[in-house]
């Protein structure tokens, strides 16, 4: 069985990073892909905001949240890039994505994303559609400590 | 119909960035998402090498191959996160992807890896598989011009 656990040495690595990619796929097979912010909570969930920046649809029309909403099967790739390639790194999840519609638990992610990026005190609505992903899988490959962050 | 070469701006855009995330679909559906290094020829293709950072596979096993042998469609983007959020931005490249066959074409794809990552006179074997994604759609987001990078 496969642990679904951030390690310590995994969840300091994602603690890191301020952005991650988040892959869906639509109901033709085909893949999107966009960077996100997000945090972690406690049980290695990862919570993202479909939060106020510009966008040009409505957010409930969002690719990633029509492709969620009829495939949950979803991947978020967090990464650093060094040009000395002996400290490249990746840890990628594996997990079924949901929008929280319980109203304390979007209130409790709207907080947690507030503590980490400060720019989502303008910009994160307290209503913003929030999607927590649930990992059945975590892989990571290269160096995760890296050299000069840890 | 949709413009699929890469406009001026996207292309000096993409030609700054050293990493993109690569999405992929396997067979029952669900994603799969790594970082690549990549180059953009021409005609706006993106090439990226199989190359000799260590797998855990062969390559041929490897998730991308096996999942875009039977599944072409792959998303592709390249993004900036700076902490002021007015100079966001994405680029987004739905294509299909292929193995390159024509020795020729493998040849040139590796040349072009090379002038771009000098970390690659090292890593790339000549005869490393060549992933090559034709584009179907090219949609960006944000600022791709930024405040300092031109």
């Amino acid at each position: 069985m496969k642990n679904i656990s951030l390690t310590a040495r995994q969840r300091k690595f994602v603690h890191t990073q301020r952005v991650a990619r988040l892959s869906t796929v639509d109901v033709n097979g085909r893949p999107h892909v966009i960077p996100i912010c997000f945090v972690v909570d406690r049980c290695s969930n990862i919570l993202t905001a479909i939060d106020a920046k510009p966008k040009r649809v409505d957010n409930m029309q969002l690719k990633r949240v029509r492709n969620i909403s009829r495939n949950p099967y979803v991947a978020v790739v967090f990464d650093r890039y060094e040009e000395n390639w002996d400290d490249l790194c990746f840890l990628l999840i594996h997990g079924r994505a949901e929008l929280l519609t319980d109203e304390k638990m979007k209130v409790a992610a709207a907080r947690l994303l507030r503590d980490k990026y400060a720019q989502y005190i303008t910009y994160l609505d307290d209503h913003a559609p929030i999607i927590r992903i649930v990992p059945d899988e975590i892989t990571s490959w290269g160096n995760l400590q890296g050299t000069d962050i840890f």
